[in-house]
C-alpha cells in the first residue's frame, strides 16, 4: 500500500494464508492480483516482502525459493532476524539467483489486520537492515532504498547484535508494560477509575496481538532473559534507594529522565 | 488559570517560594496578585489551593492555619493522601472556621514549571477527593463542584485507599518506566536509534521531574513496596511462560492485553 500510493511499484500481488484477508486484498485498491499459494505470488517477482510471525518466515522461505528468479530481491518484516537470516543464507546461498537480506522496519502499532493498514505507517522511522556475508553491496542497497522511499531512516548491524539491540529497546519495553497490565488486571473498579494518562501510555503496547508477540519472544528468548535480568537489577537499584534516602532515589529518577529527554532530542532530529 | 478562563474565580493571589516564578505570574493575564508569603496570599480567601511536592505540604497547612478565615475551603493537589490528610485533619479540626478538604487531580505531564501550564490540562481527567470524617458533605460537595467544573471526572476515597490505589495505577508505572530507562541509559548510539515509539510511550513519564517524583515515592514508600512486589511476581509468572512454552506466554499477554484495551473502553465512555 505504501509502495502503491508512492508510484514507487507497478504491480503488486498478494498472498495471505488466511481466505478472508485474500478476499479483503482483492478489493483493496492497492492490489492488484491475489494468488492462491506463496510459490504463485511469488513467481516472476522482482521484490518478495515477506511479512509474519517470525516463526512462518523460514518455511515461507523454503517454499518461494524455487520460483524466485534471476535478480529478485527478498526481504521480510519480522522482529527477530538471527534464525531467519541463518535459513535465508542457506537458502539463497551463492548459488541462488535471489537475494535475501533481512530488514526489520521497527513501525508497529498495538492494532494489526488489514483494517489497521497505513501507507504513513513508516514516516519518520526506523528500519535495521540484516544483510550477511554473502549479500552483496549492490543488493543491501537497493532494499536500503526501498525503506528509505517510504521516509524510514535505516540503520545496518549483524542478524546476532539486531536480536541484542531489539531485546533491549523493544522486546523488554513489551514485557514490561504487559507485566504492569497484568499487574493491575485483578484491581479495583474504582482503581480503573482512577487511572491516567500515565498508566495508558506506559501500557499502550501491551495491546499488541498476543500471537505474534509469543512468536517473537520464545524466538528471541536469549536475548529476552538477559535484558530482563538486567532491567530486574535497576528494579532492584531503585529498591535500595528507596529504603536508603531520598539523594539516591533523585539520582535514580534523573538517570532515567536524562535518558527518556535524549530519546526526544533523537525524535527532533529526525 | 484554569478557574479564571472558565470565569469561575474572580481575583487569583499566588504565592510560590521561588522569587522567579513570583515574579513570572506578575505578567501573567490569570494572576491578579503576587505575595511573598503564604499566609499573605491566604488571608481572606474564599478558596486556597496548595500545590507542591507533597512533604511541603504539611508545614504550609500549619503556616495558613491561623489566616484562613470562616468558611474558606482549603484543598491541594498532592499525589499521595494519607499524611497530608491527616495532618489536615489535626490542624483545620472541628473548631478551625476554615475546611480542608484532600485532592489529587490525575492530570499531569512529564512537564513542569509555568511555561508548560495550560487552562485545558485537566479536561476529562479523574480527580480523586479524600474527606476524612470531620468534613462537612456541603464542604466536600462544593471541593467536588470546583474539579467537575474545570472538566473533570471525580471518584472519592479515603486517604489510605487513595495511597494503595494511586501506589499501583501512578507510582508503580513510574517506577517501571524510571528502571526501563535505567536499563537502557547505557546503550550504544546504535541501539539508541535502532528505539522506536513503542519505548517512547513506555517510558514518557519517566522524564518527570525527579525532586517531585523522590517527595512522592519517598512518601508513599509502603504503598508503592506492595505494589512492586506484586509487578515482580508478575514478571516471574512472564518468565516461567517464557521457559515452557508458547501456550502459557499467549495466556499471559492475552490477560494483559484484555487490560489494557478495557482501559481504552474506559476512556471512550468519558
Amino acid at each position: 500500500m505504501a509502495l502503491r500510493e508512492r508510484g514507487l511499484v507497478r504491480d503488486v500481488c498478494v498472498w495471505s494464508p488466511s481466505a478472508s484477508t485474500r478476499a479483503a486484498c482483492k478489493s483493496a485498491p492497492w492490489c492488484n492480483e491475489v494468488q492462491e499459494s506463496p510459490e504463485a505470488a511469488c513467481e516472476g517477482a522482482h521484490l518478495v516482502v515477506l511479512c509474519g510471525p517470525v516463526d512462518r518466515i523460514p518455511p515461507l522461505l523454503e517454499k518461494i525459493a524455487p520460483v524466485c528468479e534471476d535478480g529478485c530481491l527478498v526481504t521480510d518484516v519480522g522482529s527477530t532476524k538471527e534464525r531467519i537470516c541463518a535459513s535465508a543464507a542457506q537458502i539463497f546461498g551463492a548459488d541462488h539467483p535471489a537475494t535475501f537480506v533481512g530488514s526489520h522496519p521497527m513501525a508497529g502499532s498495538e492494532k494489526s489486520g488489514l483494517a489497521h493498514a497505513d501507507p504513513d505507517l513508516f514516516c519518520g522511522k526506523t528500519c535495521i537492515l540484516t544483510p550477511t556475508e554473502n549479500v552483496s553491496e549492490s543488493a543491501f542497497e537497493w532494499v536500503k532504498m526501498l525503506w528509505e522511499s517510504l521516509e524510514m531512516r535505516t540503520v545496518r548491524c549483524s542478524p546476532v547484535e539486531h536480536d541484542r539491540i531489539v531485546g533491549r529497546v523493544s522486546h523488554l519495553p513489551h514485557i514490561v508494560a504487559a507485566a504492569l497490565a497484568a499487574t493491575l488486571a485483578d484491581g479495583s473498579s474504582l482503581e480503573r477509575e482512577s487511572s491516567g494518562a500515565g498508566l495508558r501510555d506506559t501500557t499502550r503496547i501491551a495491546a499488541g496481538d498476543p500471537a505474534l508477540w509469543e512468536s517473537i519472544l520464545m524466538e528471541n528468548r536469549n536475548a529476552v532473559r538477559k535484558a530482563l535480568e538486567q532491567f530486574e537489577a535497576e528494579l532492584q537499584s531503585f529498591r535500595s534507594a528507596l529504603d536508603s534516602n531520598g539523594e539516591d532515589l533523585q539520582l535514580f529518577l534523573r538517570k532515567a529522565g536524562d535518558y527518556r529527554l535524549s530519546l526526544d532530542e533523537k525524535a527532533t532530529e529526525t
